[in-house]
């Protein structure tokens, strides 16, 4: 196998639902434009409150993908 | 818009059954006691275990609120 | 009661469903030849994709457990 | 000189002029409410964007203060 | 067992004498405004010099106790 | 509102000035191709000397824009 | 001297009396399994408070042995 | 010399043979679409192992070019 | 294809000839005792100096294997 | 070019004024005494306060020289 | 009062006895060699172990002291 | 054997060759004009790059040493 370099970006997901909602929400848009997405890293996990309840989830990732 | 103060607080919120519960009850009773919760944080995830299994998750927060 | 001594090992759980079962798995497969599991502390959250998902989350743990 | 007791609070200072007046405005804040204030020491610079430049910088400070 | 919140504050204890009694100071201090104080850890150990001696130590710990 | 989804970019900024204007420069360069720019955080300040004076500001920040 | 392979492993002492003592504890429960300890190093002084007092010590330690 | 502005992107290299290879390989890649390269710095150096030996190193690099 | 576990281990390999053979020789080591060894990442790279050179480099590696 | 060796030195300039002059002062200082001082880094930035306002900046500083 | 600077070193006490006496010799040695010594900060406590127990401490202090 | 005390410098060694070569030159250079080198931590390996190739590593290092 020859060696590979790949790319790490980092983006955000945001979602009402749930944590996994965002980190796949995330993943989703970056696969629009981005081929060959590998891997995955969560890095902050964040939110913002209303009503004394979260409202919004953001998760922070770098995401990973083979440069052709 | 006039230039605001936040304060943040550190939290830790507690949940047998999961993390996401655990997030929302800490931030529930924050918000019992401080108005304007704004946004969180997750720092730290932690859990006891008992009998080989999670029996209660512990959620880390620092959470950010407008200073009157 | 007297002083203990605990022992923290590290493993990483992976689960095609989500970052709970991620976490589930790894301590029951560690609680079947570690007595006396007390804790555990999650380190890192990553994850392949593939076409554009979540294909397997891997969880990484500190798990603390009582020397006898 | 008797042994004193510090407590350390975490802070947000907002400026749409400059870093130090987020500083500035966030310490004349906290005195307001808080005596005895010691020490500051910087977080976090941030800020947000608008058309192309700063439109106000957050600045997160951790101040100390003697606990009477 | 009902789900707890608790709260974390920091603080600094302060002794001419050891890193223990510095610690001590500062429990002892901080629980006599809150109750249900449960566990601490130390962050940072300083303090200040005369005369080639340590004259004082500093240490900074974060405190947690039941929200109620 | 919908779910949306960041990206941030890591950009240094320099400046012979002050460290202002070295974040101002590379927000302002980075609007020149990023549409949607909403935040950015400081991650390190360094600089050159020259004949015992800073001649040059090196502020490395990482900017976050809305991904259409 | 031929090249030696060492193995670090991460354990917690505690002690009602001092973080000597936990430290003492654990290195002296550790050598009772492992032969050929070597060094350790302290990564987090935590305990426990009861009464507005210390009730015991916890130090996290990484302590290195030679691999036969 | 005019206020220049710098992007550092994130990179993966990887060799079957050495760290500096996968250092290489992964700068000789990236400088095919990218002009102006001046620095790097390593952040994580990991690899594969099978049957005992390293298989592959990887090399995650930041990278940092003038934008024009 | 099933969930797997895996596990960490902590090792330090020790060469007097270069970093990548104190990488090799703890590999090599820690796979006389564990099957199944699948990725490593270095942690620290230290060494002992004599007579104004290297003598001896040491190696902290994290090693991964699959949990049976 | 031949190779050179730089050594870096860690420093703490004041100033009631700025974070600025804080740096500053503390490069016109070292440049006293070291020669072909030629970058500098940022580590903290700290202060104390009195009556509610800034009273003293303290930054600390790496900065590096050429070993003649 | 006039802007002062000042300078940081790090050095390592040892002891046989206690991490308080490898402080304490580490202060007082730089204290023979620099004036105006004025605080430390405590970054590693480590040690070496021989037959199951503690045979030297080894504290890693910075320790700051004003520039003339 | 007495208690001993070191100090720790922090270096930076460049080499147009690899990092070995880097960490070598400034280990040579350090033990010219200290004495009494004992061991070597490296902290961060960078480089330029000029025409798509690594042109100068640079290592940066702590080297601690006895004080006399």
């Amino acid at each position: 196998m020859p060696d590979s370099t790949y790319k790490i970006v980092e983006i955000v997901g945001t979602s009402e639902v749930s944590i996994s909602k965002a980190i796949d929400g995330a993943i989703a848009k970056a696969s629009g434009s981005l081929r060959h997405l590998g891997w995955f890293e969560v890095g902050q996990i964040r939110g913002n409150i209303a009503d004394g309840k979260v409202n919004r989830y953001q998760v922070t990732l770098k995401v990973g993908f083979t440069l052709e």
